[in-house]
């Protein structure tokens, strides 16, 4: 069982290097990028939606050319554990889910999605045997078009100077920055 | 010169590789990173802010501990080319931001900057040079505290089901998941 060229092995060890430890939902997210990017062969490019900030954007930024910085990965978090692949002109693509009603036989996966017990209580091993055991098996995959409002990058404003910071910033923000604004950052 | 113990020139191939293209933002993202972590030798672990969604959390991501998926890093959009590391618990840190003021004696950063030129028209090179001419001298450093809002992870909710979409989602977000409430990121 492959992920996106890497082992299971090899992708272990990559997302414990960029994520600085092991985690469950990124071992799951790997399946995830996996399943999606097979499904997105046909596009040269893509850009991704992450709906969940936990896990899932790391097994993007790492198995894909999708990042945060570059602006081709986008979390909408809607506190589902999705990802969406699309065409960022057409919108089309393909949203890939981890899907609860299929984890009756991995109790341990069950577990460890739906909280039902605590980070300490976790089986490790065990629940790493399942998810690599689950395949992808235990996914939801659904062909979505993306709206139009989460579609690519936003225009790039001109630059002006806060009057009240002095901080340059992005002139369509408003009459002042946006931490100006309200944004009590730093106390 | 380094950043975090690459030479420049294994930053930049690095960038390259985990960004997909050249971006000047990231090279000069180095540098803060490079600053920031320099005023954090104090601790042992720190976590981020970056107020600009733009290349600054790649190089955060690339260059310490800190990832989005992690939770160590949060993007808190304030349309300023600022980053912070700080301390978890006394939200005690360092606030580093590229200066405008200072940029007089490199003009091609300054038109980066400040978006005075388009893209295409950029000199790559002369740009590249400056930046690594001007070292840390363009950026402002300032010790900060973090406010508690935007500190930490926020607090794991108990699992609910949508009953709209059927999915698993964190109950304290309401009577049905974020997307069933409004967030239409799919036609």
């Amino acid at each position: 069982m492959m992920i996106c060229n890497y082992t299971a092995e090899d992708y272990i060890q990559k997302l414990v290097e960029f994520h600085g430890n092991f985690a469950p939902g990124l071992l799951i997210g790997g399946f995830m990028v996996e399943i999606a990017t097979q499904n997105m062969k046909q596009y040269e490019i893509y850009d991704a939606i992450c709906e969940s900030p936990a896990c899932l954007p790391d097994a993007i930024q790492m198995l894909t050319p999708c990042t945060v910085g570059n602006g081709w990965l986008k979390i909408v978090d809607t506190g589902r554990f999705a990802i969406a692949l699309y065409d960022k002109k057409t919108g089309k693509g393909v949203r890939v889910s981890l899907d609860a009603s299929r984890l009756e036989p991995y109790p341990e996966i069950k577990k460890w999605f739906l909280r039902l017990i605590r980070k300490q209580e976790q089986d490790k091993d065990a629940l790493i045997a399942q998810i690599l055991h689950a395949g992808k098996d235990i996914y939801a995959v659904k062909d979505v078009i993306i709206s139009e409002n989460y579609r690519g990058k936003h225009i790039p404003s001109s630059i002006a100077f806060c009057s009240i910071c002095g901080e340059a910033y992005p002139e369509i923000d408003g009459k002042v920055c946006l931490a100006c604004q309200g944004m009590k950052i730093y106390e």
